[in-house]
């Protein structure tokens, strides 16, 4: 890395936890000068905007995000397996910076505002929808999974228990919303796989 | 009602879809004068202040969202039915304001900010908790719900599983999520029940 692509990414890691926690609107360019410990001219001469801030932030957020929550996954063998890893590595892997998920984060402060940061959010859930209906695609293929289970709605389902379930621990300020939602989850996960042949 | 209480009224429900859409920080005293029609002043006369009218938009929108969502509640009968109802009526019913669910736009607008805003959001899921858990615990003593469930285990998934896809379906301009939510959960409430005695 040069010496302005280093200063970039270190703009990305000391701006990215400010916007995570307060949102795109709550997050003045005071609150990232003084993140940054740069003057707003040193901010913009690797941005354009507090947008294209906002945005790239976003982005190395959920880069973080994604790869603390895919930790791994490649080397647990089995399709259930590795959707009951994906599920306790959402709740079990220490955040990767302050302020909650980012995509969901993201999602909320821009559904109507920021078409920007919105259209990042949208290509963040839709990838990792993608994510979890291959596993489980794959897992029908292997023959783990029943033939009837629609990896979509299996998807939906996991992300939603999750991320709904980290708002309420964030409120509640304890881990019990989301251990509720992972054994929930690993329950719905026990009623996908074909049953056994009767004897 | 008297002229003041009116207007006070009034300027709660031109201000709340602001809030609801755009958060806290990402909503102005300019914002909020071209909702209501009001100067400056106008507004304070009734509010102390932005923090106020905030805190008492959100009370206004929580409220309408939860009568909306528990509209005709008490005439269904059986624990089961209603909740039953209760996904169905939150996946359903037309929302009474633009900008999603007050209660996670707050709770994710709060979670690291405004500290009265937080408090009003953690007391508005707290109630929501135990609505749902009431409906579990009346199940459990009409035996319409086994003795071991947990009712508050129950309270979190329901909770998690709609709010988490209602900021997917937001998201992407559908409602599938939503629909995928009520099916998972529906089957979550089918393993609620005690089972036949074997014949």
């Amino acid at each position: 890395m040069s010496k302005g692509e280093l200063t970039r990414e270190r703009i990305l890691a000391q701006a990215a936890p400010i916007f995570n926690q307060r949102g795109f609107a709550g997050c003045s360019m005071q609150d990232l000068m003084d993140a940054t410990g740069l003057e707003k001219g040193g901010i913009y001469r690797h941005f354009e905007s507090k947008e294209e801030l906002a945005a790239e932030a976003f982005k190395y957020a959920l880069r973080r995000a994604v790869k603390n929550r895919t930790e791994d996954l490649e080397r647990i063998a089995g399709s259930m397996a590795k959707l009951r890893y994906v599920v306790t590595r959402f709740v079990e892997a220490p955040p990767t910076m302050p302020g909650g998920c980012p995509l969901m984060n993201t999602a909320i402060d821009a559904d109507d505002g920021n078409p920007a940061l919105r259209k990042l959010a949208k290509i963040g859930l839709s990838d990792w929808k993608k994510r979890i209906a291959t596993l489980v695609e794959q897992g029908i293929q292997a023959h783990e999974i029943r033939q009837d289970v629609e990896p979509r709605k299996i998807a939906n389902t996991i992300i939603a228990t999750l991320e709904g379930a980290l708002m309420i621990s964030r409120m509640e300020g304890t881990k019990e919303a989301l251990s509720d939602a992972s054994a929930s989850l690993n329950n719905m996960l026990d009623t996908i796989v074909p049953t056994a042949p009767k004897k």
